[in-house]
């Protein structure tokens, strides 16, 4: 793929969104772009973080381990980031992160993403909206579990 | 409660830190600082959202209706965040916010407190690790009560 084809896919990531394209060309040259197979594992729960992975195409399990087993709690699809808590909470990898189809992702170090979320107030806003969001349905999800556990 | 007093209540809550004192000075001078009795509720879900609240003294529970009722998913203590979602994502409350001992609370416009996420990346980052932490300790009760209705 071409720098020019890849500041194109970057420009289309709402996360992105208020960075212009000089920027963009510099986070296309220092950031890795890596395809997964379904099965194969972005990061795995427990390991160190330095890294958030931005997903350009396909999907992925979010899985946590519990006294019995992994279970999947949520799919991100296109577009969406993942992987950002370990850097943002400096602790280990929160969850294991799994392609569930084909991927195309994108990797951005630790220093490099907090650098832009400090240049990037709209870029910040927006991992803010997507984290929130994603603790809203985590959070029904949960109320909903505790419900029909009760219910049992 | 003078202005200075507030001001130095301000900067002992973690999101305020890298904001300097003559900040402080007009944050305190600009929000609204409430006193709640335990069970009043600080917001319910479902209505608009046009503020955040900082809990400078106390605690609060929140709370999600499911089809089976009112379900308990969380409690947050002092200098905690909460009814940032609804401004952030521009949706209604996500969740019922009610006292859960005497609180003393700091209410934020959504304007000004955007404006404040802007200005502040220190505070945006602030904002990010808060919503992260909470989305992980969410993402762990909802795989752990699955495992458990799983082994019911």
């Amino acid at each position: 793929m071409t720098l020019d084809s890849e500041v194109d896919a970057l420009r289309r990531v709402p996360l992105f969104r208020g960075i212009d394209a000089t920027k963009l060309r510099l986070l296309a040259f220092i950031s890795d772009r890596t395809h997964f197979a379904p099965g194969e594992e972005l990061c795995r729960q427990g390991e160190e973080g330095d890294s958030a992975f931005i997903i350009l195409e396909g999907e992925a399990d979010i899985r946590v381990s519990t006294p019995d087993g992994e279970r999947t709690v949520a799919r991100l699809g296109q577009h969406s980031i993942v992987g950002e808590i370990a850097i943002l909470c400096d602790v280990p990898r929160t969850a294991t992160v799994a392609a569930a189809t084909e991927m195309d992702v994108l990797t951005v170090s630790k220093d490099d993403f907090l650098r832009l979320l400090k240049e990037f107030p709209d870029m910040s806003l927006e991992v803010m909206r997507t984290l929130a969001q994603r603790l809203e349905r985590t959070t029904q999800d949960l109320a909903a579990q505790k419900a029909s556990g009760a219910a049992a």
